[in-house]
């Protein structure tokens, strides 16, 4: 199971070295990953109300700048997944199919409930496959 | 009562036209008004838990771009008091002392009590002397 | 000629009062106005190479808090057709149809061949019929 | 060398689960390098004329949530240097002292006059001396 989500690049998104400010490959890495999860069946609000997913760590290899307007693919998936925490992996191409972005966030699974780490659910679980190596290989 | 903000444009503020992306002069508009609201004796944070303000309409004049490290003055006053609303003016300096940007946000009083909008309290009242014309006049 | 774009809000356009945060509006404008012209015949990179069309003034009613994950529809319409200048008026509605939204930006044209402002060439002002009402009016 | 810069938690810098949204912390590292290399003698406008510094990777490990009007103080160092790249370290503590995440980017030096990658010029090597270990240790 790997999730493709396209993006179009915005003004916003850009900074004044004409190419994608970096930090937003974080926000597109979050929108690939709202996207994984809603095609594996939930959408994220859904999630928040039985589980909290915070990031404990983030990596981004930034290869190719991307620029205003571009179309980009940003692949997800489930790389790793321990009793109580999981890693995404990303791949992000532009419309070519080069690489632009690899990166993956490491995430702890929180009960708002308890307000304490848990395990990770059966139903969160089966929402997860494992694809060691994504697209990019291992990230 | 005018506050005075001095703020330095961050990489992730500017666009690829290599000037301020315009959104942000809202989030600089917003920094100058929690820095007004302590200088008038309280933080945000204990304001959000007696009263909400949200913004009903904001307006922003855009003059000369400011650009990447470029070190502006958001001059902040009320420019308007009502019973259950009041009015932020804006005026936006670079170090030169020209005007970057204008502008104004209508906000309305709200009580996270009740859920319901309610008239500003004695206590935000003495918070908010007016100032009908700022530096830049009416905006 | 309205043109409607569908945005997904993003965990980062929103705030701690858990709705989006004012100046993220602003962004959807103008990733409105964006696909305004790509549906008119053009791309921005392609306009941004011929004309540039700073923002003058901006303008946004908020009607409706939009939170995490809902689905906007941004309609965008030009609202006034001046020589140098001309007006996109907006309107945001969620998914069930009500308005989030309103606004205006107001745009000048200017030529970076001469970087002087300019009146708008014949084949922007074919782009660019003028409907004075969008779906919420005068805005 | 240890540059320290204090940088105060926006509105909108925050998100629905009312912390700090996780790409802002690449902001604020990015503020912080800003700040390093002005304390060091040169503003960033007056390098990008020279040189530029492409993040090649960036890595984020986040320790404890930031919340809205937080100050923070942002530690920035250089922890490893190539001859022709480069790395930063990150520390990011609260203002009791508390560790909210740590991290670096690399950088690769780029010459905007030949469009290539080349070794760091004398005067950035001397601006750039090497602190192994910051105040989080090796991140």
């Amino acid at each position: 199971m790997i999730a493709t989500t396209t993006i179009r690049v915005r003004y916003g998104d850009t900074d004044c070295m004409k190419v994608v400010y970096y930090s937003n490959y974080l926000t597109y890495f979050e929108v690939g990953r709202v996207e994984y999860l809603r095609q594996q069946g939930m959408s994220i609000a859904d999630i928040n109300e039985k589980i909290h997913m915070p990031v404990v760590e983030a990596l981004v290899r930034f290869v190719k700048p991307a620029r205003l307007d571009d179309l980009l693919d940003v692949h997800c998936w489930v790389s790793e997944r321990k009793r109580a925490s999981f890693r995404f992996g990303y791949e992000i191409r532009d419309a070519a199919g080069a690489t632009v972005a690899t990166g993956h966030t490491l995430h702890a699974c929180w009960d708002p409930a308890t307000s304490k780490m848990t395990a990770l659910p059966p139903w969160l679980q089966q929402m997860m496959p494992v694809v060691p190596e994504g697209p990019a290989g291992r990230v």
